[in-house]
């Protein structure tokens, strides 16, 4: 019975509103421990902390010098110099010395004259207490140090260690028990199988939790079996004050997240209208919180960050920390759903003067776009959307010094922009190619939006044979920008190595029984492929798979690779990365559209530097394919 | 010989300069480890990592529904059902699981109904491959998921799970070994004793070097004694990448560093231009980079955050990280040297929607100025300073956050305001009180330059003998301002509790040999004892010491306590807490002053609350000389 039930999420609630429910759920839970101050860092602090004695903890010299008694110096003047005896009129001292009685001023160094060993000469009366820095002048004993819930820094340490304190009473880290569900799941990368899953979501929560100051645990994932998920949540929930169940929470038969707290605790919701990350579960189990995660890591990252983490932070008595934010002008229209509040993930570059964002894919799989993703465009609930070239403000996922040392591709994809990317980071600057893969008209359309510092192109022009000059003209002549020669590539077909098929040529794309892998309108790669046809006398129509499109040569060579395309056209590398058999159909020149305001900077000129090495050459012949015959140069079109 | 040579600073170079001396001292120097990925949060990356494995490892349904081939469903429409037998035409399907020939696409579950339990009703043609994540859409084996010398965020742990790797190559951390020297020094804050000084400066150093990311080890204290720290540095260089000096490094007798230094290797440079921070010694000693850094608190804090940082972030081959700014008003004017890079500290506040920056105490020996600080305002070498109300960057040491929970106080000092600050913090909020100890008439002032939020104030009207209400219609006539009622406190004489003199009256004060520590000008303390003074006749110029001034009732009460002063006059708190005698002259009212576009504020409301709390009349009546006859009355002035 239970297999096939499905869930229904029992309400939706707005994010404000689950945090509230969640943080509700936690006050008063507080727990504290004594630690050593050295080992404090990061702590938070159970109650105040007074100093248990002063700093200075005596009358101390502030200056190297001569300690004296003020009333002794009265007479000393510029035009007659006072002289002093050693040990009866003065004392020698370094910083830091204590000024006992009958002394009560000091005369710096470089006020003084050696007169002899035993006398010296000084040139102004001085003040009472000059130069002595008094007891309590840094820290007075009983005052407070740090307050309550304060989080500590290293330079709390040193303070708390100068007013006497070597220990104090911190907030119990919160404990985080995480349970990776599901029987596809394997715990080692090694034991990846066909219809096998990495758990890849248990070890990301883990870091976070403890970025954000919790104890983490994570169990060994959990088969899909509802008594065995359920005694494990019960188990972990003796010992923890969050449990997180990563998958089980949405809708499908093996989810038992739900109904598991029913029988344990309370459910308090199910189902938040953010996306991703709709379908959260959170329950209470005897006084711990039980939240349930979804699959995907994406929404999953997005729960964590912006749900569990409020948990963590109420426990720790910590108001949410404000992310650091940045205005950015969006590089293309975001349309979102009036039902959820929408993290859009963004590239983020600062292109010509202005902060440009690029949304990045939305789709809840993909654990690379987060990698990638500079920062986060949030959408709130009952808003459509935002239009290109509208101001938004993104929450940074990035150091924003990072992100200013970025250069900003979008176009073509090649595995060269990769090394490039290495390159770069490797450099003195530490800057980062940050590329976005939409094409190569794509980029001819990013870079007439003024969106990126280059669009690497790959453009036949069907009238004469040559590449990417003809549309620079024709797309961009309202665009400053010049043609930095990049590399020739061979294009080919993509074939299985085990292949029972005959697919050497264009014409044998055409094949009952073949389906072919294509790329999207606009990629340099399906312009080829149409024009070829077209040549060849093939009709597309006659081909199966030709509107199955996907977005890069990688994605081509690997459905090829998984068997679920006969064959696609791509480079070289890309066969060759794939172990696929490839049959050359035409070289072709993949280069750079660059911005001209571009070319004076550092960032260029680490580019052309990373271009034109010999480690670039070397790994792009490692793959093959790949000629030089002008990289580097730059041509006025 | 040694103990007398007084070192001379070899040279001052500027930051930039000795920042570029360090690195290239550095460079080259990287080594590498292996370690697993759940373990490498926050390490970074010796070289890039590539997928071993692709995600999703196999075709693999992104919809719970049913998996179906699309060649079966073309016929199925709106008006015209399709039935799929289950097992023959289709298979239940959970989102993950793999999709395997014969089938080819997915229809979710929403899209379906069920006509009995092996038979499905659907209304539409799918299209090849729908719903179906195919093999390497999130990440494709052979792909780069970081680049060299990334630093691995959550996120990345997940995606390099997901991609199969468990292990990768990280950059060592470098190995900072911090020696403290100084005789005066001892380690344990239990050790505290006369001519004593609590080595807290190491302890800083610690974490501050761990949060850099380094490996450190702190040694005991050294005593100045040159062949042992000589010896101390020879065998940290044998294992550290970076040994630190504590103190030693500036002109004193006892400054050996510079000479060790030499005699063990090779000294680069002798002083920075830097303020504070000034003495820095950079050697190198076999391949070690060894830093002389001063021993005042504040220069040691500046020295770590913007050199020694720059070291561990080269070994580390990153970028120096550029620090999180704000703009803000400056509400004081600064005044700086032409030769030097001056850091100074500024507390922060948004006051009437303005950030305003107030400067802290410059002084290098007050920890506490760190421990308060909000930010650095740079002042550069050949720039004199800023004027009040100039807009400058201030660099920020807390979160912003944080600072926007600020509640700004300028003025008088009472002990209560730490407690409010305490209650304040540990409230909903976690707001903070940022109190700035001026004195009454210099809250007066901020609060004309719409600087605060109020200005607690003590200011005795002479002509009346009332307090505050006075001055605020004398010197806020154009500030929208009210003032709410704090406390009626009782202010007197202090005493130590073992003083031979009688001094029991104000008249006490003049007698012979009795020295006196009195109250800066502006302050209420002041014009009381001004006041008092007339009334009894008494001429100031016949009290010794009326010309030391301190900043606080707690600094007068310590200059009694420790014997530097024979007698005070300060509130009754301050001289309970450090266990003074007590003669009272009289009671004040201790109010505060507020902005009135304040009153409307969540702010305002908490601070009222702390205010009124039982928990703040508990912890001042254990003080003692405090009562609340209108505690929290608005006073339209």
């Amino acid at each position: 019975m239970r297999k096939n039930e499905r869930n229904i999420y029992l309400n939706s609630v707005d994010l404000d509103e689950a945090t509230a429910i969640l943080k509700d759920s936690i006050r008063g839970s507080k727990r504290s421990e004594v630690v050593e101050v050295s080992q404090a860092a990061g702590r938070v602090c159970a109650q105040a902390v007074f100093a248990r004695v002063s700093s200075p903890y005596y009358n101390a010299s502030a200056m190297d010098g001569v300690c004296v008694r003020y009333e002794r110096t009265v007479e000393a003047n510029e035009k007659k110099p006072l002289r002093l005896k050693k040990d009866v009129d003065y004392k020698i001292v370094d910083t830091g010395d204590a000024i006992d009685a009958p002394y009560n001023a000091v005369i710096m160094i470089e006020d003084i004259r050696e007169f002899n060993s035993e006398t010296i000469e000084i040139f102004a009366a001085c003040s009472a207490w000059q130069h002595v820095r008094s007891v309590g002048e840094d820290i007075v004993k009983g005052e407070m140090i740090v307050p309550s819930y304060h989080k500590v820094k290293p330079v709390d340490i040193g303070a708390l260690y100068a007013g006497g304190i070597s220990q104090i009473e911190v907030i119990k880290k919160p404990i985080v028990t995480i349970i990776p569900t599901g029987t596809e799941l394997v715990e080692s990368p090694k034991d990846i199988a066909h219809g096998k899953i990495i758990d890849s979501n248990s070890r990301m929560f883990e870091a976070m939790a403890a970025d954000a100051g919790a104890a983490c645990k994570r169990l060994k994932p959990v088969i899909d079996d509802f008594d065995l998920i359920k005694k494990t949540v019960a188990d972990a929930c003796e010992d923890s004050d969050i449990v997180i169940i990563g998958a089980g929470s949405s809708a499908g038969t093996e989810d038992y997240t739900r109904q598991g707290i029913e029988e344990l605790g309370e459910v308090l919701f199910h189902g938040v209208s953010i996306k991703p990350g709709k379908p959260v579960v959170l329950g209470k189990v005897n006084g711990t919180c039980v939240v349930g995660t979804p699959g995907y890591p994406v929404s999953a990252y997005f729960v964590f960050e912006y749900f569990v983490r409020s948990a963590i932070n109420q426990y720790l008595c910590q108001a949410d920390t404000q992310r650091e934010s940045a205005a950015a002008t969006l590089a293309n229209r975001v349309v979102s759903s009036l039902k959820h509040l929408e993290f859009v993930r963004v590239k983020l570059g600062s292109v010509g003067g202005k902060m440009v964002a690029a949304p990045l894919k939305r789709g809840a799989g993909v654990t690379m776009s987060l990698v990638n993703a500079d920062g986060v465009l949030k959408i709130p609930k009952n808003v459509e959307g935002y239009e290109a070239g509208q101001e938004v403000r993104v929450e940074l996922m990035k150091d924003i010094g990072e992100i200013e040392r970025s250069i900003v591709s979008i176009g073509s994809h090649d595995i060269m922009l990769d090394m490039l990317n290495d390159l770069l980071h490797k450099g003195e600057g530490n800057m980062n190619l940050s590329s976005t893969h939409v094409g190569s008209m794509g980029g001819i359309a990013a870079m007439s939006g003024g969106n990126c510092h280059f669009a690497p192109v790959h453009l036949l022009d069907e009238t004469t044979g040559l590449y990417n000059a003809a549309h620079i003209k024709k797309y961009l002549k309202d665009t400053d920008c010049v043609l930095v020669k990049g590399v020739r590539r061979t294009q080919g077909i993509m074939v299985h190595k085990n292949s029972e098929k005959k697919i050497e040529r264009i014409a044998d794309l055409a094949q009952d029984g073949m389906v072919f892998a294509n790329r999207q309108k606009g990629s340099g790669t399906r312009i080829l492929v149409d024009y070829q046809l077209n040549e060849n006398g093939v009709d597309a129509s006659d081909i199966e798979g030709y509107e199955r499109v996907v977005g890069t040569h990688m994605m081509v060579a690997m459905a090829v690779a998984s068997g679920s395309a006969d064959a696609g056209v791509g480079v070289m590398s890309a066969a060759r990365a794939m172990e696929l058999d490839f049959y050359p159909i035409g070289e072709e020149d993949y280069d750079f559209v660059v911005r001209k305001d571009f070319l004076d900077t550092e960032k260029f000129a680490a580019f052309m530097d990373a271009l034109k090495s010999d480690e670039l050459r070397q790994a792009l012949d490692g793959f093959g394919g790949y000629k030089y015959p002008r990289i580097g140069e730059v041509v006025q079109v």
